[in-house]
């Protein structure tokens, strides 16, 4: 049946459904969790701060809090987070315009880590400075997919896109203030981007790009 | 020095850039196929009409006018459209939610191909009808990436990328009326996607989404 | 006169108006239901939590809260709130897309069940996993009207007319973060549905779907 | 199969797919139709200008165009528009506010009408003489379901169902100028509607109002 | 000089500037009260809580706070609020179509009789029970102008105004949730009202339509 | 009966329904007006361009048509478009930004003149040249209430409500581009008039304006 | 007199009232002229289209027509468009992204130059390819202030201002589709960028730009 | 290499990185200035409110907060204030309509005077009072350059550019309610001044402005 055949995906690409933690209390994620660790699967909760993450931790020791990520998650067999260089996929890249936008560009990382990916962090890197940027070329050619995560006007992705030639995944962020309008302005600013192989994730949506972004690299 | 090194891109992916037709005259896009086409790099123009179709090639008669796609193109070695099956690459699978998406598609998929990736279609898919996208079940295991065109409410890529463990390019279309508001409505739809494994690209943007997916295949 | 013609609908139809609670304060409830309890029709408070409610049940001993719902209700006749299945009405039937949905879709459910319809529940069948649904299938075969709620990208109203042979009232909720702009994309997205046989309420908006669901499945 | 099951609800409904006929060349639309007139099911093609429908009548002579419904349509057994009284399903009311609306009422009408309902219309009686409306009370009371049709600031359905006891689908039309954005402020108009029973389709879709209208009344 | 002119006309229309009390704490409105009061004109801090206003009263005892309001005033010479009917000015009609929109009424008609005004209220008469303001018709025949609150859809005024023949001040309420928008629903639904002789002013801006119709009930 | 009353109100007023011309045919305004001549009241059609009117007298010889204002009408009795100064209404004053805004403010004037009313205009006299505007302190004076037009920032209304202490009706115009977006930068505008004493009305809506000013100078 | 003294800074500044020539007939424009010309200052006249154009010259011989920035002008003394160095204003450099800009990057240009400044242009630098804008450094450090035109997601100008010293005034344009929401992107881009020194003027608005540059380069 | 050169920049302007302190934590702010005190150089931290700066005060006890600009600061060479007027760059003249609107014309008050320019406040000079800007109308003539704050409508800019001959950076604040929407309706006025010589940063961009004009008074 249908149900069987998705279950197989989820065997296959060892990854089941990541619970958005925002808006649940500590006791309905660890009941979630609950029906989630006993497969030994990797999971992974989105949108946890510190005090909720601690409540969860009291039920389910095995977990960890990545506090820069806001992100609690399990990793079924002791993985370390930096991947060694030999790892057949390729690299993500992970890189973020201003410091407030780096618990998104971790979110990010974070995620395409747990789903087996070897990720490197660029931060800090806004085009307001484009020299930051430009003494990373050399590396950022090592890249097989790149995150490319900026509030305000959004347009780190077009300037990165416009240095290689692999795809980037723009992530905006609602950090800004007055007409950023919550992260309108980046967001409308991504999609329009004057150089191709852009494509766009929800505002804040770390998550979202890492997974694409390991999606992208495995192949 | 820097603009070596870019050129160095382009000589090493085997795509310029590429023409945007929209608001252009014939004469203007003649004068730069001109400076173009001596490199017999593949060329792409997009978004032209007919009329100005048949006019650019009384300039340069080695151009094609693909209708569908509202593109003119030439492609250096006579390698044909629909690619073999033995090609190393992965397979663009490119789907529409109804007619009015198709040119659209086609741009899409015309990109790709112009860019050395094997292309497969399915239109008119929508999600208003189910069955007629879960009785390709089979065939759509075979895509490494999906180009997936809706306009209107924009579910299919939703719905899509529940039922695949590859990325999905989302590409909102103008088609509608009243709170459609110019393809907003499906663009909204899109970014704001429930399955991971989703990012979008601008309104009608099926050069883009082609683009990116080439991308994504070839690796 | 007029206010009598009026007065006589109700009467008709066994409901008076139903107090919106957002914004009133317990003792304001409270004297309001005061005008109201002593006609022994059924009486509906939305937008309670539940505080407020607590307080104003220490007025009126008699009213049943369902935190659920976020609502406060009396129903004159002890009726049990799953009707038996011998009713002559048409079955309401509400689904939800995911679990932060339950509290708008409870409000339709029990709206609809205090104007004395049998409702049945589906909830947690966002068309992310489609599988979940299409199961449905032989059971949604037994609505008489659909009551569909979801935030995001609100595509399950579609997907679900496409399924079946009745209205469909799509309730787009405020669940979602950055695009989704407060429920405005899954409203957009269920005013654009390409299924016919689809209309919408405000966002959030339960009680409305409930009502009108309830008014449908009367005839 | 899936589809097998889809097929059967058409031939139960006794309702194929309706052409949207906008954009589309009257090549485009006669061709769709030869597919669809050996059915000898109802067939219905919204959106069609004068010119347009001469040149599809041309192919086949069988179609009929309701000029004030911008409609062209084919209805199998030589059913009168106007159903008689002994009709055991509910009568379809369709109200306007103002004359600019008829062309998205008669869409409406026509579609019920298609569908084997009974309508009545009711137009010109916008809330800025309230008398026209009131006067019509006693007929309002006959209706199972109405669809009410009004611009600019979209008042009419929330006035109407205010004096009925059965579901009101209500229609924005684009019908306005300046602030009236197109039918945005009938459509928010509408969606925030003070009075219970009351839903709404896209602006100026008089076709799916008039198709939910229908499949409320045959219940 | 420019600004004696300008004072001229303070004297002679007896209202110096209003003071508009949100966002500014309890001593910066006691301080521009310490240079106002001397003047022995009336005096108007609107948008004011009941705490702010206790502490006001302790630096000047002589105001009042008016809750429903949310208003401080002085008014110089003992003057009734509820003016007698030997006026020879107009009389100001307030009316609003929920409960939740009496206190923008109240501030519309506290502002209006501390300019002079005699005032009539009318409240809890929206469009979703017609009958309770058609029962009102003689009455309403009374006005010089109207003040018409409203939030949601906002449909009230274009009622009103097609049963009076004077002009109608309309103001929308935030009142409302979802695709109300803080009040944009009902502030494009009048801007676009089908009525002729309706003006509108700020989202809940009471005290300019208070203050717009004495200016018109005076003349 | 109702309709009754509502007749009385036209024959006290003297000013039966306005016609919008938009979107009507020569003939189908021709009919209208049929209708509407033999009662010898005054008739206004609204947004008519030149050709149709020339169309329309060619059927009713009787019709004025007055290009700047785009409107066509008939007066019953041979008043002279500039009333007598003995007149005992109120003056209104027309004030408009820029040359782009005469239009709009020729619709407003003339209504106003039909309904009897004695009119004055004071054009392109924009803020960006204050001295204009100064130099006509005196003469603004002898207002009984003003309507002031503008487009873009639509900055009028409140420069000229500080200098009077009449009512002042503020017109929006769709005059400007890029971020006027049609005309919203000046309603927006003019709905946060920082200056009491300003109601708005729709964009362009001379019409509106010029028959609410008409209203109060005849109280 | 007020007017006196706005008249001595035009003579002081040379620079009369420009006329926007959109929606001006050709005869309206030559009208406006016959007024200008005596004087013998600068004479502008922008958004004037060829044949517009052409007409405006029958009447007004003296005048020159520039159809890349799609202006009309007089310049009284022979002074060449292109400024010698030895100039003791600063140097105003105009820069654009796309090859689309130039138009409005045209306009701006011509402005300055009427003003008098001395104009250096570098067109299609684009932050797509930027190496094209990095070999341009060391002439950009020669500018006084840089106007900066660039549509779609308007990333240029933050790009110049982290390069440069000076003042970038930022000129969004209409250039793009879909997303770019005519020009809208392109605007909040430019609002929100993070490099500081950048000011924005209205969408397509090369004549503000032009102007408010020439007026920080002659101090 | 690139960062040298933009390094030598900033030795030559005097003026490094400004931090942004709106959702950083004292401490956080304290670590980033210890790695800039010892440069030497003005220091500038924007919104920050009062605790948080006494905090940041117990680290670093050479820095002062000026409260009304929300703004902690280093200034390296004790110079008041206040510039002496012997400077030889030109004044920067600071306006802002509102009392209101005072935190954000501090805050650019304050930018301005850090880097080294001599700076005017003209406070509270709204449109509606006009007499109070045009008492300034001499004072005004000495400016190099305004910055002009207001909130609400926003037409302060364009009168102010109306009356001058030297740029206007226009500051669009939050300050309002209703329509508007956060300091959009603002910005909307500036961007659509119709006088020449304005142009606009970010709602509430004190900062942005004050750092632009003393760029510009600096030439
Ligand atoms: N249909 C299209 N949509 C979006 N971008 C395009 C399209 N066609 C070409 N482009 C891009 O537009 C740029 C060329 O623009 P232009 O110089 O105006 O021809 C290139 O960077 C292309 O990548
Ligand atoms: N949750 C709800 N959403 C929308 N309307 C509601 C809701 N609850 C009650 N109402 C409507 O609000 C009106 C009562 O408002 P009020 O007088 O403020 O209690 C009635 O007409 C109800 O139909
Ligand atoms: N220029 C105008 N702007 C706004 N409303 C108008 C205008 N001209 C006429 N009307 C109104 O439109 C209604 C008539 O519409 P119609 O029946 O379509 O001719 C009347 O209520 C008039 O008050
Ligand atoms: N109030 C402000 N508004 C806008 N930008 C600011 C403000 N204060 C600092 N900045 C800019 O923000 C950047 C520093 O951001 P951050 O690294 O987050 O401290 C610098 O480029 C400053 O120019
Ligand atoms: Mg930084
Ligand atoms: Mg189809
Ligand atoms: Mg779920
Ligand atoms: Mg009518
Ligand atoms: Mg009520
Ligand atoms: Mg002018
Ligand atoms: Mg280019
Ligand atoms: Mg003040």
């Amino acid at each position: 049946s249908f149900a069987r055949i998705d279950h197989h995906r989820h065997l296959r690409r060892g990854f089941p459904e990541v619970v958005f933690g925002e808006g649940k209390s500590a006791e309905q994620i660890a009941r979630i969790l609950e029906a989630m660790l006993p497969w030994d699967d990797p999971v992974l909760v989105t949108r946890v701060d510190p005090q909720k993450a601690r409540k969860v931790i009291e039920w389910h020791a095995g977990l960890t809090y990545e506090a820069s990520a806001r992100a609690l998650f399990f990793q079924p067999k002791p993985r370390p987070l930096e991947d060694s260089n030999e790892s057949p996929r390729g690299i993500v890249q992970v890189l973020c315009a201003g410091s407030s936008d780096i618990h998104v560009a971790e979110e990010a990382a974070l995620t395409a880590q747990l789903m087996g990916s070897q990720v490197q962090r660029f931060y800090d890197v806004g085009v307001a400075g484009l020299h930051r940027l430009l003494h990373l070329w050399d590396e950022l050619q090592n890249g097989a997919v790149y995150v490319v995560v900026a509030g305000m006007e959004g347009a780190l992705p077009s300037v990165v896109a416009g240095l290689v030639a692999r795809p980037v995944i723009a992530v905006p962020t609602s950090v800004g203030y007055g007409a950023s309008f919550g992260g309108l302005s980046a967001l409308l600013g991504m999609l329009n981007s004057c150089a191709p192989g852009v494509a766009v994730v929800n505002i804040d949506n770390g998550f979202g790009a890492g997974y694409l972004a390991a999606m992208i690299a495995e192949s």
